[in-house]
């Protein structure tokens, strides 16, 4: 069951605030999914998520299925009761890590074959056996198997990865059981003419919500909004939206704006575990000697566990010391600071003042 | 302010319970001390601690003197303060890590000179300094500074560590505030001669509490027992007594019984992070592919949060994936095992059952 309404549309923008209701709850959007590739937010249980406001997270097929395997996850009645969350989970279909992480075989119209990133053994994905993955694992929205492409791309290689993507997504929905939980995938690297072929060719697919991939790759930024800009017309409005791999706060803020309601990504965990918070007036690394003696908190107006506890020496200290707390007193900032802007942004939305709110926010993320 | 009263005492043992009163709060023994070498139980925050059922810690003084440095801490408050934990701590001198982790200079009866670990500065340690490092941390009771030695050992060496223990004994009480907050520790490695001159010259001070140090180095647990047998009817009997290093949950019981108050070790955490849980009936590695698809909990008779919400499969997942929530959960199940028969062991001191208790449990622990 997948089933979006929205609630709340912004006058100035494209902005709009929703729910989204899947088989293990509710999710308002727009949200920010926290990354749990390998079946837990890194240092966090899923408990933890939950209390600081984690309405979804992102896992992997491609990561689950080589280890522990599909079957002991199916057995245990599904990926959100192997992992003790018991809410929400949004699987990537593992195409972009086949890309990323494997050494690569054949790649034609009936799939990929790969060697793992953790033995070398061989393995296909078609997108067939992608669906039949994400089935068993039980989770609430399935990514079809798609064909990532790298910034920049050559046009050709472009229109291949393209074409193959929507080969896959209509193998994909035929395969799919009848009440299925598949979002498609729109792709077509940085060129106009094909991300607008993609997104006329992938919604015309049944599925239940729509990404757009191959974007957050390095790109300047103007480019990703000015894509997402030209697609969003041929976007039905009743159908959930996602940015895969979406990104910074400023980034979110200017998607939210352009109609985007989904979001995943790395950035609050990743940084925290080199020492860099995300602060109201930007970013700072506390590893930086400047903090070494410094008794306030990581940020004053911040009113997350860690800034009403503990002070930047203290977490400089546990970085520079190699404490694993250090890192996980900075994730659970930075997930704070997140929840906390996507609650702002949906609230604003509801008030009818979200454009007021995105401009404030975006000046003062520009002063560290 | 260090108060301890006896509270009840085992009539088939020297088992006794009682409480500790400190500047930080009431410690009820016997007690287990988690370890926080650098201002963190590893993976843990302080609430996290507590929430557990953790009454004190042990932190180190030659850690924290090197990294962060005495100075940041006392201007945050003392280490309590400094590490949002806000109860007991006792603080160990760092004797030990100057031993065992660094380049070694001249050792004199006024002091030690030493490298550091971490950059290789040159540092110097007397009994006088230790006490004012700890002063400053403002910590509830602090080791004096004593020159441990390895097992097996010597009698020559023997005697010079246990002499210059002595020496070093009274310049830390002479350097120290009047309401100080210092134990005594007895060495002697194991022989039974110096075990107790050593223990006769350090109980004639007024020391706070008495500490055996040297032991559970390696040595057979029937010797270390026979040392504190030796040992228990020289120390007095209104005084706390602490066995630094110690131990397995075996050894616990059988030092209880033996009229010891007060442990201290890294095995619950250490033994956490390399995938090794205690249970009920021993202990087991969770890295065993034989747990890669079993749904039970690590232990069916352990109400700790980690047993009531996960299984052994996911818990290997987590390890076999390097995912630092395997270490952090079995830490958790561990420490709440210790925590758990400390609160029963005091239960049953109080209940007059202890032996029972003891003879019950040790049985059960053979099992695995």
């Amino acid at each position: 069951m997948i089933d979006f309404t929205i609630r709340a549309k912004d006058k100035d923008s494209k902005a709009r605030q929703g729910d989204l209701k899947l088989v293990h709850g509710i999710v308002e959007t727009p949200a920010f999914m926290a990354v749990a590739t390998q079946a837990t937010v890194k240092t966090f249980s899923a408990d933890e998520i939950a209390d600081m406001g984690g309405q979804i997270l992102v896992s992997n097929a491609y990561h689950l299925y080589l280890r522990p395997g599909t079957e002991v996850i199916r057995r245990a009645g599904g990926l959100a009761s192997f992992m003790g969350w018991n809410r929400p989970i949004l699987t990537d279909s593992g195409g972009f890590q086949v890309y990323s992480l494997t050494g690569l075989g054949k790649v034609t119209d009936e799939g990929v074959e790969f060697q793992s990133h953790i033995d070398g053994s061989r393995h296909c994905f078609t997108p067939e056996k992608v669906v039949s993955i994400q089935n068993d694992l039980d989770t609430d929205i399935w990514m079809v198997l798609d064909q990532p492409i790298g910034y920049p791309a050559e046009h050709p290689a472009a229109v291949r990865s393209m074409e193959r993507t929507t080969i896959w997504a209509q193998k994909s929905l035929e395969a799919a059981p009848r009440n299925h939980r598949l979002f498609g995938i729109i792709q077509g690297a940085t060129y106009q003419d094909l991300r607008e072929r993609s997104a006329r060719e992938i919604t015309a697919f049944p599925f239940k919500g729509f990404a757009l991939g191959g974007l957050c790759l390095g790109e300047p930024p103007e480019l990703t909004f000015r894509i997402i800009d030209q697609i969003e017309p041929l976007l039905p409005e009743v159908k959930i939206r996602y940015v895969m791999g979406a990104g910074y706060p400023e980034d979110i803020l200017e998607m939210v704006s352009r109609g985007i309601d989904l979001f995943d990504c790395v950035l609050p965990t990743r940084n925290g575990r080199t020492g860099a918070a995300f602060i109201r007036t930007g970013r700072i690394n506390i590893r930086n000697a400047q903090y070494s003696d410094d008794l306030v908190p990581l940020d004053e107006t911040c009113n997350c566990p860690v800034c009403r506890k503990y002070s930047r020496a203290f977490l400089r200290h546990l970085f520079i010391s190699g404490e694993v707390l250090g890192p996980r007193l900075l994730s659970i900032h930075n997930l704070h600071f997140y929840y906390t802007l996507m609650r702002e942004i949906r609230q604003s939305i509801k008030e009818g003042t979200f454009s007021r709110y995105r401009e404030k926010r975006l000046k003062e993320l520009e002063r560290n």
